[in-house]
Protein backbone atom coordinates (compact mmCIF):
# COMPACT_ATOMS: atom_id res chain seq x y z
CA UNK A 1 0.00 0.00 0.00
CA UNK A 2 1.40 3.40 -0.73
CA UNK A 3 0.43 5.18 2.10
CA UNK A 4 1.43 9.36 0.78
CA UNK A 5 -0.56 11.96 2.74
CA UNK A 6 0.96 11.60 6.08
CA UNK A 7 -2.53 10.72 8.09
CA UNK A 8 -2.38 7.41 6.27
CA UNK A 9 1.59 6.86 7.21
CA UNK A 10 0.76 7.65 11.13
CA UNK A 11 -2.42 5.41 11.09
CA UNK A 12 -0.88 2.73 9.10
CA UNK A 13 -1.24 -0.77 10.90
CA UNK A 14 0.28 -4.24 10.09
CA UNK A 15 -1.84 -6.90 11.36
CA UNK A 16 0.33 -10.03 12.87
CA UNK A 17 -2.55 -12.06 13.86
CA UNK A 18 -5.93 -10.96 13.45
CA UNK A 19 -7.20 -8.16 15.83
CA UNK A 20 -3.57 -7.67 16.68
CA UNK A 21 -1.71 -4.85 14.84
CA UNK A 22 1.99 -3.59 14.83
CA UNK A 23 2.07 0.91 14.62
CA UNK A 24 4.86 3.10 14.57
CA UNK A 25 4.57 6.78 16.19
CA UNK A 26 5.25 9.51 13.19
CA UNK A 27 7.04 12.68 13.19
CA UNK A 28 4.87 14.96 11.75
CA UNK A 29 2.17 14.39 14.40
CA UNK A 30 4.70 14.56 17.04
CA UNK A 31 3.08 16.86 20.29
CA UNK A 32 4.95 18.04 23.27
CA UNK A 33 5.90 14.90 25.18
CA UNK A 34 3.98 12.32 22.71
CA UNK A 35 1.71 11.93 19.40
CA UNK A 36 -1.03 14.34 19.36
CA UNK A 37 -3.75 12.61 21.25
CA UNK A 38 -6.16 12.54 17.98
CA UNK A 39 -3.65 10.58 16.00
CA UNK A 40 -4.07 7.93 18.47
CA UNK A 41 -7.83 8.20 18.45
CA UNK A 42 -7.29 7.52 14.51
CA UNK A 43 -4.86 4.90 15.08
CA UNK A 44 -7.12 3.11 17.67
CA UNK A 45 -10.17 3.40 15.05
CA UNK A 46 -7.67 2.11 11.90
CA UNK A 47 -7.47 -1.45 13.85
CA UNK A 48 -11.05 -1.63 14.11
CA UNK A 49 -11.70 -1.08 10.31
CA UNK A 50 -9.08 -3.12 9.52
CA UNK A 51 -10.51 -6.15 11.47
CA UNK A 52 -11.62 -8.81 9.25
CA UNK A 53 -14.57 -9.41 11.44
CA UNK A 54 -15.98 -6.02 11.89
CA UNK A 55 -19.64 -5.22 11.63
CA UNK A 56 -20.88 -1.52 10.60
CA UNK A 57 -19.63 1.44 10.61
CA UNK A 58 -18.19 3.59 13.97
CA UNK A 59 -21.46 5.19 16.54
CA UNK A 60 -18.62 5.84 19.15
CA UNK A 61 -14.97 5.83 20.52
CA UNK A 62 -13.76 6.90 23.80
CA UNK A 63 -9.80 6.35 24.30
CA UNK A 64 -8.00 6.80 27.58
CA UNK A 65 -4.60 8.28 27.62
CA UNK A 66 -2.74 6.60 30.48
CA UNK A 67 0.42 7.52 29.69
CA UNK A 68 2.52 8.80 26.92
CA UNK A 69 3.68 7.20 23.86
CA UNK A 70 7.30 6.96 23.17
CA UNK A 71 8.51 7.44 19.63
CA UNK A 72 9.16 4.35 18.18
CA UNK A 73 7.12 0.93 16.93
CA UNK A 74 3.73 0.08 19.59
CA UNK A 75 1.01 -2.80 19.03
CA UNK A 76 -2.75 -2.48 19.11
CA UNK A 77 -5.28 -4.70 20.51
CA UNK A 78 -8.63 -5.01 19.09
CA UNK A 79 -11.04 -7.15 19.99
CA UNK A 80 -14.81 -7.61 18.95
CA UNK A 81 -16.12 -8.91 22.41
CA UNK A 82 -19.84 -8.84 21.46
CA UNK A 83 -21.52 -8.79 18.20
CA UNK A 84 -25.29 -8.32 18.07
CA UNK A 85 -27.56 -7.80 15.07
CA UNK A 86 -26.75 -4.54 14.19
CA UNK A 87 -24.32 -3.04 16.59
CA UNK A 88 -20.80 -4.75 17.75
CA UNK A 89 -18.76 -3.81 21.00
CA UNK A 90 -14.84 -2.98 20.83
CA UNK A 91 -12.02 -3.40 23.06
CA UNK A 92 -8.70 -1.95 22.68
CA UNK A 93 -5.20 -0.68 24.01
CA UNK A 94 -1.93 0.16 22.70
CA UNK A 95 0.94 -1.21 24.11
CA UNK A 96 4.88 -0.47 24.31
CA UNK A 97 8.08 -1.51 25.62
CA UNK A 98 9.19 0.22 28.50
CA UNK A 99 13.15 1.40 29.04
CA UNK A 100 13.10 -1.77 30.29
CA UNK A 101 11.58 -3.72 27.31
CA UNK A 102 8.55 -4.51 29.23
CA UNK A 103 5.17 -4.23 27.48
CA UNK A 104 3.09 -1.84 28.82
CA UNK A 105 -0.27 0.07 28.56
CA UNK A 106 -0.40 3.63 27.31
CA UNK A 107 -3.59 3.57 25.96
CA UNK A 108 -7.09 2.32 26.25
CA UNK A 109 -10.08 2.55 24.35
CA UNK A 110 -13.80 0.83 23.88
CA UNK A 111 -15.67 1.72 20.48
CA UNK A 112 -18.62 0.62 19.29
CA UNK A 113 -19.88 -0.27 15.05
CA UNK A 114 -23.19 -0.44 14.29
CA UNK A 115 -25.12 -0.83 10.97
CA UNK A 116 -27.45 1.79 10.82
CA UNK A 117 -30.79 2.51 8.64
CA UNK A 118 -32.49 5.24 7.50
CA UNK A 119 -34.75 6.54 10.17
CA UNK A 120 -36.40 10.16 11.14
CA UNK A 121 -33.26 12.62 11.49
CA UNK A 122 -32.88 16.28 13.35
CA UNK A 123 -30.58 18.20 14.54
CA UNK A 124 -31.00 19.97 18.06
CA UNK A 125 -27.61 22.07 17.14
CA UNK A 126 -27.70 23.79 14.22
CA UNK A 127 -23.98 25.14 12.64
CA UNK A 128 -23.62 28.87 13.96
CA UNK A 129 -23.67 31.36 11.49
CA UNK A 130 -20.23 32.04 10.98
CA UNK A 131 -18.12 33.88 7.63
CA UNK A 132 -16.66 31.62 4.91
CA UNK A 133 -13.62 29.89 5.62
CA UNK A 134 -12.17 31.88 2.39
CA UNK A 135 -12.70 34.52 4.12
CA UNK A 136 -10.48 33.95 6.86
CA UNK A 137 -6.74 33.90 7.37
CA UNK A 138 -5.06 30.45 8.23
CA UNK A 139 -2.69 30.37 11.23
CA UNK A 140 0.56 30.00 9.50
CA UNK A 141 2.22 26.87 9.76
CA UNK A 142 5.48 26.06 11.96
CA UNK A 143 3.49 27.33 14.86
CA UNK A 144 3.97 25.35 18.19
CA UNK A 145 4.39 21.79 18.01
CA UNK A 146 5.25 20.09 14.68
CA UNK A 147 1.25 18.25 14.78
CA UNK A 148 0.10 21.67 14.22
CA UNK A 149 1.51 21.87 10.96
CA UNK A 150 -0.35 18.83 9.54
CA UNK A 151 -3.46 20.96 9.79
CA UNK A 152 -5.26 24.11 8.07
CA UNK A 153 -6.63 26.11 10.86
CA UNK A 154 -8.89 28.86 10.14
CA UNK A 155 -10.07 30.94 13.32
CA UNK A 156 -13.69 32.36 13.42
CA UNK A 157 -13.63 33.30 17.24
CA UNK A 158 -11.77 31.92 20.41
CA UNK A 159 -8.26 31.98 19.11
CA UNK A 160 -5.02 31.87 21.47
CA UNK A 161 -4.95 34.79 23.67
CA UNK A 162 -2.92 37.26 22.59
CA UNK A 163 -1.19 37.94 25.81
CA UNK A 164 -0.90 35.74 28.24
CA UNK A 165 -2.56 38.02 31.16
CA UNK A 166 -5.09 36.05 32.81
CA UNK A 167 -7.63 38.31 31.04
CA UNK A 168 -9.86 35.55 29.69
CA UNK A 169 -13.48 34.91 30.32
CA UNK A 170 -14.74 32.59 27.98
CA UNK A 171 -13.79 29.23 26.62
CA UNK A 172 -15.74 29.14 23.18
CA UNK A 173 -13.45 28.45 20.07
CA UNK A 174 -14.94 28.28 16.65
CA UNK A 175 -12.86 27.28 13.57
CA UNK A 176 -12.64 25.56 10.29
CA UNK A 177 -10.66 23.09 9.34
CA UNK A 178 -9.41 20.53 7.46
CA UNK A 179 -6.03 18.15 7.02
CA UNK A 180 -3.28 19.90 5.18
CA UNK A 181 -2.45 18.72 2.70
CA UNK A 182 -6.28 18.19 2.09
CA UNK A 183 -6.80 14.60 2.26
CA UNK A 184 -10.69 12.82 1.93
CA UNK A 185 -12.48 12.80 4.60
CA UNK A 186 -12.81 9.68 6.37
CA UNK A 187 -13.91 8.28 9.95
CA UNK A 188 -10.29 7.90 11.38
CA UNK A 189 -9.56 11.64 10.50
CA UNK A 190 -12.60 12.69 11.98
CA UNK A 191 -11.86 11.18 14.93
CA UNK A 192 -8.48 12.52 15.24
CA UNK A 193 -10.46 16.08 14.18
CA UNK A 194 -12.08 16.06 17.01
CA UNK A 195 -9.11 16.78 19.35
CA UNK A 196 -7.52 19.31 17.27
CA UNK A 197 -8.37 22.03 20.20
CA UNK A 198 -6.14 23.69 22.20
CA UNK A 199 -6.72 23.74 26.20
CA UNK A 200 -9.73 25.19 26.91
CA UNK A 201 -8.31 26.18 30.08
CA UNK A 202 -5.63 28.43 28.23
CA UNK A 203 -8.67 30.34 26.52
CA UNK A 204 -10.53 30.84 30.12
CA UNK A 205 -7.97 31.91 31.86
CA UNK A 206 -5.31 33.64 29.29
CA UNK A 207 -2.75 31.88 30.80
CA UNK A 208 -0.43 29.25 30.03
CA UNK A 209 -0.18 26.07 32.40
CA UNK A 210 0.79 22.33 31.68
CA UNK A 211 -2.09 20.37 30.01
CA UNK A 212 -3.61 16.76 28.24
CA UNK A 213 -6.12 14.82 27.35
CA UNK A 214 -6.79 12.46 29.78
CA UNK A 215 -10.39 11.14 27.88
CA UNK A 216 -11.91 11.54 24.83
CA UNK A 217 -15.28 9.95 23.31
CA UNK A 218 -16.48 10.79 20.23
CA UNK A 219 -20.08 9.87 18.55
CA UNK A 220 -19.94 9.60 15.16
CA UNK A 221 -23.12 10.49 12.95
CA UNK A 222 -22.02 10.99 9.96
CA UNK A 223 -22.66 7.95 7.43
CA UNK A 224 -19.06 6.59 5.09
CA UNK A 225 -21.43 8.45 2.26
CA UNK A 226 -21.99 12.14 3.75
CA UNK A 227 -17.92 11.86 4.64
CA UNK A 228 -17.71 11.03 1.09
CA UNK A 229 -19.70 14.02 0.27
CA UNK A 230 -17.50 16.44 2.89
CA UNK A 231 -14.62 14.83 0.38
CA UNK A 232 -11.14 17.86 0.97
CA UNK A 233 -13.95 20.49 2.36
CA UNK A 234 -13.56 22.47 5.68
CA UNK A 235 -15.18 21.62 8.92
CA UNK A 236 -16.26 24.01 11.43
CA UNK A 237 -15.24 22.57 15.16
CA UNK A 238 -16.54 24.11 17.97
CA UNK A 239 -15.07 23.44 21.33
CA UNK A 240 -16.03 25.32 25.27
CA UNK A 241 -15.29 23.91 28.50
CA UNK A 242 -18.13 23.15 30.84
CA UNK A 243 -16.57 23.12 34.46
CA UNK A 244 -12.78 23.80 35.40
CA UNK A 245 -11.92 22.07 39.12
CA UNK A 246 -9.30 20.83 40.60
CA UNK A 247 -6.83 19.98 37.91
CA UNK A 248 -9.42 18.65 35.39
CA UNK A 249 -11.62 20.21 33.02
CA UNK A 250 -14.51 19.15 30.71
CA UNK A 251 -14.74 20.55 26.84
CA UNK A 252 -17.99 19.68 24.75
CA UNK A 253 -16.96 19.43 20.75
CA UNK A 254 -19.27 19.91 17.13
CA UNK A 255 -18.47 19.10 13.89
CA UNK A 256 -20.15 20.63 11.26
CA UNK A 257 -19.35 20.45 7.57
CA UNK A 258 -19.71 23.12 5.10
CA UNK A 259 -22.76 22.05 3.97
CA UNK A 260 -24.12 22.59 8.02
CA UNK A 261 -24.40 18.50 8.42
CA UNK A 262 -23.20 17.50 11.65
CA UNK A 263 -20.37 15.15 11.20
CA UNK A 264 -19.68 14.28 14.97
CA UNK A 265 -19.82 15.35 18.53
CA UNK A 266 -17.33 14.33 21.05
CA UNK A 267 -16.15 15.30 24.97
CA UNK A 268 -13.41 14.82 26.81
CA UNK A 269 -11.78 15.80 30.12
CA UNK A 270 -8.24 17.33 30.47
CA UNK A 271 -6.10 17.13 33.13
CA UNK A 272 -3.52 20.88 33.79
CA UNK A 273 -2.07 21.79 36.25
CA UNK A 274 -2.26 24.86 38.78
CA UNK B 1 -22.76 -5.06 55.98
CA UNK B 2 -26.46 -3.93 56.89
CA UNK B 3 -27.81 -2.47 53.18
CA UNK B 4 -31.35 -1.20 53.79
CA UNK B 5 -31.37 1.22 50.97
CA UNK B 6 -32.42 -0.21 47.26
CA UNK B 7 -29.63 1.73 46.20
CA UNK B 8 -27.25 0.08 48.22
CA UNK B 9 -29.19 -3.54 47.73
CA UNK B 10 -28.59 -2.69 44.28
CA UNK B 11 -25.22 -2.08 44.34
CA UNK B 12 -23.73 -4.65 46.83
CA UNK B 13 -20.65 -6.73 45.66
CA UNK B 14 -18.92 -9.53 46.87
CA UNK B 15 -15.29 -9.98 46.00
CA UNK B 16 -14.05 -13.18 45.33
CA UNK B 17 -10.60 -12.36 44.36
CA UNK B 18 -9.41 -8.83 44.11
CA UNK B 19 -10.80 -7.02 40.87
CA UNK B 20 -13.34 -9.91 41.03
CA UNK B 21 -16.92 -9.39 41.99
CA UNK B 22 -20.08 -11.20 42.40
CA UNK B 23 -23.57 -9.15 42.09
CA UNK B 24 -27.09 -9.46 41.79
CA UNK B 25 -29.70 -7.90 39.23
CA UNK B 26 -32.11 -6.28 41.64
CA UNK B 27 -36.05 -6.06 41.22
CA UNK B 28 -36.52 -2.74 42.32
CA UNK B 29 -34.18 -1.12 39.40
CA UNK B 30 -35.53 -3.16 36.60
CA UNK B 31 -36.21 -1.37 33.53
CA UNK B 32 -38.17 -2.56 30.70
CA UNK B 33 -36.14 -5.00 29.38
CA UNK B 34 -32.77 -4.83 32.14
CA UNK B 35 -31.40 -3.39 34.75
CA UNK B 36 -32.03 0.28 34.40
CA UNK B 37 -28.61 1.60 32.88
CA UNK B 38 -27.58 3.68 35.52
CA UNK B 39 -27.45 0.82 38.22
CA UNK B 40 -25.34 -0.85 36.28
CA UNK B 41 -22.95 2.40 35.31
CA UNK B 42 -23.38 2.78 39.51
CA UNK B 43 -22.14 -0.88 40.21
CA UNK B 44 -19.33 -0.49 38.10
CA UNK B 45 -18.23 2.00 39.94
CA UNK B 46 -18.99 0.77 43.34
CA UNK B 47 -16.54 -1.91 42.27
CA UNK B 48 -13.75 0.25 41.52
CA UNK B 49 -14.26 2.11 45.05
CA UNK B 50 -14.30 -1.07 46.59
CA UNK B 51 -10.73 -2.39 44.75
CA UNK B 52 -8.10 -2.74 47.38
CA UNK B 53 -5.44 -0.99 44.97
CA UNK B 54 -7.69 2.25 44.18
CA UNK B 55 -5.53 5.51 43.80
CA UNK B 56 -8.53 8.71 44.53
CA UNK B 57 -11.49 9.26 43.51
CA UNK B 58 -13.85 8.67 39.96
CA UNK B 59 -12.87 11.10 37.10
CA UNK B 60 -14.47 9.70 34.36
CA UNK B 61 -15.96 6.65 33.78
CA UNK B 62 -17.86 5.01 30.15
CA UNK B 63 -20.11 2.04 30.25
CA UNK B 64 -21.14 0.41 26.72
CA UNK B 65 -23.95 -1.52 27.22
CA UNK B 66 -23.09 -4.33 24.90
CA UNK B 67 -26.45 -6.51 26.08
CA UNK B 68 -29.24 -6.42 28.82
CA UNK B 69 -28.33 -8.48 31.89
CA UNK B 70 -31.44 -11.34 32.80
CA UNK B 71 -32.37 -10.81 36.03
CA UNK B 72 -29.91 -12.78 37.95
CA UNK B 73 -26.38 -12.96 39.30
CA UNK B 74 -23.50 -11.66 37.34
CA UNK B 75 -19.86 -10.98 37.40
CA UNK B 76 -18.19 -7.93 37.70
CA UNK B 77 -14.23 -7.71 36.68
CA UNK B 78 -12.42 -4.31 37.17
CA UNK B 79 -8.81 -4.21 36.55
CA UNK B 80 -6.45 -1.16 37.08
CA UNK B 81 -4.39 -2.03 34.18
CA UNK B 82 -2.14 1.38 34.94
CA UNK B 83 -1.42 3.82 38.07
CA UNK B 84 0.07 7.05 37.26
CA UNK B 85 1.38 9.19 40.07
CA UNK B 86 -2.27 11.06 40.45
CA UNK B 87 -4.39 8.93 38.07
CA UNK B 88 -5.52 5.54 37.35
CA UNK B 89 -6.82 3.65 33.92
CA UNK B 90 -9.55 0.95 34.70
CA UNK B 91 -10.82 -1.37 32.29
CA UNK B 92 -14.10 -3.68 33.54
CA UNK B 93 -16.36 -5.33 32.35
CA UNK B 94 -19.70 -7.21 33.49
CA UNK B 95 -20.28 -10.73 32.56
CA UNK B 96 -23.37 -13.09 33.23
CA UNK B 97 -24.09 -16.64 32.22
CA UNK B 98 -26.26 -16.92 28.97
CA UNK B 99 -29.14 -19.56 28.61
CA UNK B 100 -26.49 -22.42 27.60
CA UNK B 101 -24.46 -21.73 31.07
CA UNK B 102 -21.88 -19.88 28.92
CA UNK B 103 -20.51 -16.76 29.99
CA UNK B 104 -21.04 -13.63 28.08
CA UNK B 105 -19.94 -10.18 27.96
CA UNK B 106 -22.91 -7.86 28.89
CA UNK B 107 -21.15 -4.39 29.45
CA UNK B 108 -17.87 -2.80 29.17
CA UNK B 109 -16.51 -0.19 30.31
CA UNK B 110 -13.22 2.12 31.51
CA UNK B 111 -12.97 4.45 34.01
CA UNK B 112 -9.82 6.98 35.35
CA UNK B 113 -9.51 7.46 39.04
CA UNK B 114 -7.75 10.70 40.30
CA UNK B 115 -5.99 11.91 43.87
CA UNK B 116 -6.88 16.17 42.86
CA UNK B 117 -5.56 18.95 44.57
CA UNK B 118 -6.98 22.23 44.77
CA UNK B 119 -6.29 24.52 41.54
CA UNK B 120 -7.80 27.86 40.09
CA UNK B 121 -11.34 26.54 39.06
CA UNK B 122 -14.21 28.26 37.24
CA UNK B 123 -17.46 27.23 35.70
CA UNK B 124 -18.56 27.95 32.19
CA UNK B 125 -22.44 26.32 32.44
CA UNK B 126 -24.51 28.24 35.37
CA UNK B 127 -27.18 26.45 36.33
CA UNK B 128 -29.98 28.19 34.93
CA UNK B 129 -32.64 30.03 37.34
CA UNK B 130 -35.37 27.70 37.90
CA UNK B 131 -37.80 27.55 40.57
CA UNK B 132 -36.94 25.49 43.76
CA UNK B 133 -37.69 21.80 44.28
CA UNK B 134 -40.39 22.77 47.04
CA UNK B 135 -42.03 24.71 44.29
CA UNK B 136 -42.59 21.81 41.58
CA UNK B 137 -44.65 18.79 41.78
CA UNK B 138 -43.23 15.48 42.13
CA UNK B 139 -43.63 12.83 39.42
CA UNK B 140 -46.14 10.31 41.04
CA UNK B 141 -44.45 7.23 42.18
CA UNK B 142 -45.73 3.93 39.88
CA UNK B 143 -45.45 6.08 36.50
CA UNK B 144 -43.56 3.48 34.42
CA UNK B 145 -40.87 1.42 34.39
CA UNK B 146 -40.33 -0.12 38.40
CA UNK B 147 -37.03 1.90 38.55
CA UNK B 148 -38.53 5.33 38.40
CA UNK B 149 -40.00 4.88 41.47
CA UNK B 150 -36.90 4.96 43.01
CA UNK B 151 -36.07 8.66 41.92
CA UNK B 152 -37.83 11.46 43.03
CA UNK B 153 -38.37 13.49 40.39
CA UNK B 154 -39.78 17.46 40.14
CA UNK B 155 -39.47 18.56 36.54
CA UNK B 156 -39.24 22.11 35.10
CA UNK B 157 -39.35 21.59 32.13
CA UNK B 158 -39.41 19.13 29.09
CA UNK B 159 -41.68 16.69 30.65
CA UNK B 160 -42.72 13.72 28.80
CA UNK B 161 -45.50 15.02 25.75
CA UNK B 162 -48.71 14.88 27.19
CA UNK B 163 -49.96 13.58 23.73
CA UNK B 164 -47.76 11.35 21.38
CA UNK B 165 -48.85 13.55 18.39
CA UNK B 166 -45.30 13.96 16.79
CA UNK B 167 -45.37 18.09 17.37
CA UNK B 168 -42.61 17.78 19.28
CA UNK B 169 -40.03 20.66 18.96
CA UNK B 170 -36.77 20.42 20.92
CA UNK B 171 -35.11 18.32 23.16
CA UNK B 172 -34.31 19.97 26.35
CA UNK B 173 -35.28 18.52 29.67
CA UNK B 174 -34.61 20.14 33.12
CA UNK B 175 -35.65 18.15 36.60
CA UNK B 176 -34.64 18.44 40.39
CA UNK B 177 -34.30 14.87 41.54
CA UNK B 178 -32.79 12.75 44.16
CA UNK B 179 -32.74 9.19 45.08
CA UNK B 180 -36.19 7.85 47.12
CA UNK B 181 -36.17 7.80 50.09
CA UNK B 182 -33.74 9.95 50.06
CA UNK B 183 -29.70 9.09 50.62
CA UNK B 184 -26.72 10.72 50.89
CA UNK B 185 -25.09 11.43 47.60
CA UNK B 186 -21.91 9.46 46.97
CA UNK B 187 -20.12 9.12 43.63
CA UNK B 188 -22.20 5.89 42.69
CA UNK B 189 -25.91 7.62 43.18
CA UNK B 190 -24.36 10.57 41.04
CA UNK B 191 -23.37 8.04 38.26
CA UNK B 192 -26.69 6.73 38.64
CA UNK B 193 -28.34 10.03 38.41
CA UNK B 194 -26.67 10.84 35.13
CA UNK B 195 -28.64 8.76 33.30
CA UNK B 196 -32.25 9.15 34.81
CA UNK B 197 -33.41 10.97 31.85
CA UNK B 198 -36.01 9.89 29.22
CA UNK B 199 -35.15 9.25 25.97
CA UNK B 200 -34.30 12.84 24.06
CA UNK B 201 -36.44 11.65 21.13
CA UNK B 202 -39.48 10.90 22.53
CA UNK B 203 -39.52 14.58 23.50
CA UNK B 204 -37.94 15.49 20.55
CA UNK B 205 -40.65 13.88 18.45
CA UNK B 206 -43.31 13.68 20.71
CA UNK B 207 -43.74 10.02 19.78
CA UNK B 208 -42.83 7.07 21.14
CA UNK B 209 -40.27 4.50 19.91
CA UNK B 210 -38.35 1.69 20.99
CA UNK B 211 -34.62 3.27 22.46
CA UNK B 212 -31.85 2.26 24.55
CA UNK B 213 -28.40 3.93 25.60
CA UNK B 214 -25.64 2.48 23.93
CA UNK B 215 -22.40 4.23 25.76
CA UNK B 216 -22.94 6.55 28.73
CA UNK B 217 -19.83 8.90 29.63
CA UNK B 218 -19.70 10.76 33.23
CA UNK B 219 -17.28 13.18 33.97
CA UNK B 220 -16.88 13.56 37.71
CA UNK B 221 -16.10 17.26 38.81
CA UNK B 222 -17.21 17.08 42.69
CA UNK B 223 -15.09 15.79 45.22
CA UNK B 224 -16.05 13.59 48.23
CA UNK B 225 -16.44 16.63 50.29
CA UNK B 226 -18.75 18.31 47.83
CA UNK B 227 -20.75 15.24 47.36
CA UNK B 228 -21.15 14.91 51.16
CA UNK B 229 -21.87 18.66 51.35
CA UNK B 230 -25.06 17.84 48.71
CA UNK B 231 -26.19 15.05 51.55
CA UNK B 232 -29.97 14.65 50.70
CA UNK B 233 -30.85 17.24 48.40
CA UNK B 234 -31.50 17.53 45.58
CA UNK B 235 -29.64 17.65 42.15
CA UNK B 236 -30.75 19.87 38.94
CA UNK B 237 -30.65 17.78 35.98
CA UNK B 238 -30.46 19.63 32.22
CA UNK B 239 -30.41 17.27 29.74
CA UNK B 240 -30.51 17.70 25.53
CA UNK B 241 -30.32 15.65 22.81
CA UNK B 242 -27.55 16.74 19.61
CA UNK B 243 -28.17 15.05 16.50
CA UNK B 244 -30.54 12.59 16.09
CA UNK B 245 -29.13 10.76 12.50
CA UNK B 246 -30.63 7.18 11.63
CA UNK B 247 -31.17 5.50 14.65
CA UNK B 248 -28.95 6.92 17.05
CA UNK B 249 -28.94 10.33 18.78
CA UNK B 250 -26.76 11.76 21.55
CA UNK B 251 -27.62 13.29 24.55
CA UNK B 252 -25.35 15.93 27.04
CA UNK B 253 -26.13 16.68 30.49
CA UNK B 254 -25.44 18.73 33.29
CA UNK B 255 -26.05 17.91 36.97
CA UNK B 256 -25.70 20.39 39.43
CA UNK B 257 -26.45 20.32 43.62
CA UNK B 258 -29.03 23.08 45.39
CA UNK B 259 -25.90 25.50 45.67
CA UNK B 260 -25.67 25.67 42.13
CA UNK B 261 -22.22 23.82 42.53
CA UNK B 262 -21.44 21.59 39.10
CA UNK B 263 -21.40 18.00 40.48
CA UNK B 264 -20.70 16.19 37.35
CA UNK B 265 -21.27 16.26 33.46
CA UNK B 266 -22.37 13.69 30.86
CA UNK B 267 -22.83 11.86 27.36
CA UNK B 268 -24.31 9.52 26.03
CA UNK B 269 -25.47 7.93 22.76
CA UNK B 270 -28.77 6.31 22.38
CA UNK B 271 -30.11 3.65 20.41
CA UNK B 272 -33.70 4.25 18.30
CA UNK B 273 -36.11 2.61 16.21
CA UNK B 274 -37.39 4.02 12.98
Amino acid sequence: MTASHPFDQATQLHAETPGQYQGHTHPGYWNMVGPFGGITAATLLQAILQHPDRLGDPLSLTVNYAGALVAGPFTVQATPVRTNRSTQHWTLSIMQADAEGAQVVTTTATAVTAVRRETWSAGDVPMPGVPQPADLPAIPPGFGSEWLSRYEMRPVTGTLPRAWDGSGDHSLTQLWMRDAPPRPLDFCALAALADVFFPRVWLRRAHRVPAGTVSITVYFHASAAQLQETGMGYLLGQARGQEFRNGFFDQTVQLWNEAGTMLATSHQIVYYKE
